[in-house]
């Protein structure tokens, strides 16, 4: 492992927990923020997250269902798991948060791009690395929704450029799934994916560039085949749901999976069908479904009602 | 319920567990076989699957995660599931397998058409069928692929013809989806809900016609989803696998479910794609892939091999 001191770049939701994780288990662990504003933000997003950790932790030692893949070993004993719980602060506290790019990039050996999924933050954000970045550096995006294809000319090293794509909630959720584009070099691609099994990662390899991964790739169409049916008025979501659960044993049909993923996000997705326009169309018809709850305020888990209730 | 006397058209894999569970949950049941040869190629199923449903209920007894959901309900006693066991013989014997017309349908409160899925092989037998039936009877068809608008006008009873769809090993797997067309009468469908609740099963309520009704609806585009990933070789089998159990929670993925629903029938769904001709688009690819396998015998979970080796 030539990995030593990460980066990440961005302190959003996602990018405070790719730094924990990454500090959790032995990494220099440095974020840059764009502003001091940034930091004040972040700040609290850290100490959130490992107080989730250390009570995951604690929780393990009661229960085994408890356990957090990103965490802990399935066979690992009570003062294995105190001994981990013990990290976490330690980790948090020694993650350095700066506005400085020399500081947080002049040695970095990993550098996760996290920023805002916008090509023209993206863009600037790269040209700018560039100069401040030592040559052994590999850099790697978390887009999930943009190619690596997109950005490499910007990075001024395509052959150590490549994706590493984590899932929410990284601890639990533990997949990271990794994509080159056609002039990402093979050695970098593989301590890439040696550095997502050092941080507790399942990596996911893709052997070429897929718009939406693999995982989207799969539940884009699924969500969408759901939403159909609903918005067809052929079934209500939970016999859709009955239906889904029944049939595979998965613990949850579409429509709670909408309800994570979010009705806004859901309404993107079918806004981006050409033939949403045309209100008598399947997305047309799905479109005004979804619009009609998120009017309502019913935007999925996280406002406590979308398809079903939470509270 | 006024559903007393069943008559199952088709001696099946399906046909024989539709039966079976009927006389299961105290049905009068018959199977109307088209030859003295289907009658003998019927009888040993009824005999298996009985042999199956009385070792499910004796599993039970040990061990509550070996229940299956159309055998017993999930607080059963031993004695209870002893007593549902003693039920089985009797029920299996009772069973009257006939190819005379008026002997099965002339008394039948409802008929299941679970013959060929081919319309040249239904139309004929609805003809025939509704010059031996009496004025209560209700059809439904079993078929998984067609659609009870296509054949209303040849039962001679439209308002009274609907579609009841189970899946396969249905003690298990104890779903049924319901399906008007829009000449159904809401008595009769009303009717047949009732019907599936009293055999155990869940009954997943469609409000109007849907070509593959909820499941295949989802089911399709979600495993095409997953074999372009594999055609395209963007991913192997298994990592696609590995991404969808990890981030869903469901216990199988797309290739683990191919190769139950097994891959010759994957090919032919593939297969009806206007592109699939075209060796160079997706659904092309996906063909090729899928022949290979077939070509060399791995055809799923059946043949002991299909992605996964099962022997």
């Amino acid at each position: 492992m030539q990995i030593k001191n990460v980066t990440v770049a961005g302190g959003g939701v996602l990018g405070s927990q790719i730094a924990l994780q990454s500090a959790y288990c032995g990494f220099n662990v440095k974020i840059w923020l764009r502003s001091e504003g940034s930091i004040e933000r972040c700040a609290p997003k850290l100490d959130r997250f490992a107080g989730i950790y250390k009570a995951t932790l604690e929780a393990t030692k009661a229960n085994a269902a408890a356990r957090a893949r990103g965490l802990s070993d399935e066979d690992a004993t009570a003062d294995e798991l105190d001994a981990l719980a013990a990290k976490v602060d330690p980790a948090r506290q020694g993650i350095v948060l700066t506005t400085d790019w020399d500081e947080a990039f002049g040695d970095a050996d990993l550098v996760i791009e996290a920023v805002a999924e916008d090509p023209a933050q993206k863009i600037p954000f790269y040209e700018e690395l560039q100069k401040h970045l030592p040559e052994k550096a590999i850099v790697v995006t978390n887009s999930s929704t943009l190619l690596p294809s997109q950005f490499a000319e910007y990075t001024g090293r395509p052959e150590k450029y490549l994706a590493l794509h984590f899932a929410n909630n990284i601890w639990q959720g533990n997949t990271a799934e990794i994509m080159g584009h056609a002039g990402t070099d093979q050695q970098y691609y593989d301590q890439v994916v040696e550095f997502a099994e050092a941080i507790r990662m399942v990596p996911l390899c893709l052997k070429k560039e897929q718009p939406s991964y693999i995982l989207n790739s799969m539940l884009v169409p699924f969500l969408s085949a759901a939403e159909a049916l609903y918005a067809n008025d052929v079934a209500d979501p939970e016999t859709i749901d009955k239906t889904w659960t029944l049939a595979t044993g998965a613990p949850n049909g579409p429509f709670r999976i909408l309800d994570v993923v979010g009705l806004v996000t859901a309404y993107n997705i079918v806004s981006m069908n050409p033939q949403a326009s045309d209100p008598d169309s399947t997305p047309g018809k799905i479109c005004a479904k979804l619009k009609e709850k998120i009017d309502a305020g019913k935007t999925g888990i996280n406002a406590g009602e979308g398809f079903y209730k939470y509270r």
